[in-house]
């Protein structure tokens, strides 16, 4: 239940083809950015003790992955460096009505559909690179539940800003969203492009 | 070695004596907030490994003693809450100047202080509170240690972005000024009152 409104298409797996070691570079910002954007929301809602609780369990696993695919680029020889970030991101955070608790209910559904996102795009990454690159593909399947698990969370604790009903509403308009985000694409090689 | 240029005083235990609920709330929020610079150190600096693989340790720390804080809250059953911020850490951030590389350097120096002041005064607090709390005087006595490691490792890492002796000299500048900033006190019971 990702609550996705569509599959990743052939197109991202070819810009993967052709721009493997700029996407893995991209995936360690990915990390490195899922962990602050739980800081950030850690620091919103500093009384909420179960968000609390669980933003510094994502925080914790993103950075650990982050070190993991850090390894990955080592053992690949491909020098880390910053990357212009794709618009999937910004268009998506953008998106985020301004007054509370709207806001905390789509700062939340916004991290869970990057989550969902994510996780729908290792397990196809695992599956297209299968064959030819099995230790990667290991890595990435390995990567994929923890990202599951992640849209849940977030979605669960939107529901301590907006009714149940309000919540699914809003992650449905979110979701449709999303689609069309990344539905277009982009020339920049990356995670979410 | 903390290269503080003066001891906290009576004042501030008294302060402690009175409000300790209150001291003890900001510590929570001082030990999210110390993380939170941390994640925002390595998204400045990501490029910088040695960096951010002890910004990430840092990270895990203070969420992990954060948690341990409110563990006491609960203990003591004192509700934790949002606190109007003292003028501490404003004022020494507000000595950061703009440019890069100075900034990477002030930034990190300033963080360097503000963890030196930490385990200077949760030392003083476990001595003073010895006798009539034992229990919460060995709490804060496992603290201060990895606060004076958090030190080290901040300035060392200025050691980045200027020469040895150029990050000395703003060191020894920045900590006058942290005195200054901590002696003028302020009315808010905090950790850094």
């Amino acid at each position: 239940m990702l609550h996705l409104q569509s599959e990743s298409t052939k197109r991202w797996l070819n810009q993967v083809d052709q721009h493997l070691d700029e996407v893995l570079i991209d995936h360690a910002h990915c990390e490195r950015k899922a962990a602050s954007t739980a800081m950030s929301l850690m620091n919103s809602y500093t009384e909420n003790r179960e968000l609390c609780v669980e933003m510094t369990r994502i925080i914790e696993e993103e950075l650990e992955h982050y070190h993991m695919v850090m390894e990955v680029l080592d053992e690949r020889e491909i020098s880390f460096c910053r990357l212009p970030s794709g618009h999937y991101g910004r268009e998506l955070n953008a998106l985020t009505r301004p007054q509370e608790p709207n806001r905390a209910v789509d700062r939340l559904l916004i991290a869970s559909l990057i989550e969902a996102r994510s996780c729908e795009r290792f397990k196809l990454l695992a599956q297209h690179i299968k064959e030819r690159d099995p230790k990667l593909a290991e890595f990435y399947a390995s990567l994929f539940e923890s990202e599951a698990r992640h849209h849940t969370t977030y979605v669960q604790l939107a529901e301590h800003f907006a009714a149940r009903d309000e919540v699914m509403q809003r992650l449905d308009q979110l979701s449709a969203a999303e689609t069309e985000i990344i539905a277009k694409g982009s020339p920049l090689a990356r995670m979410h492009s």
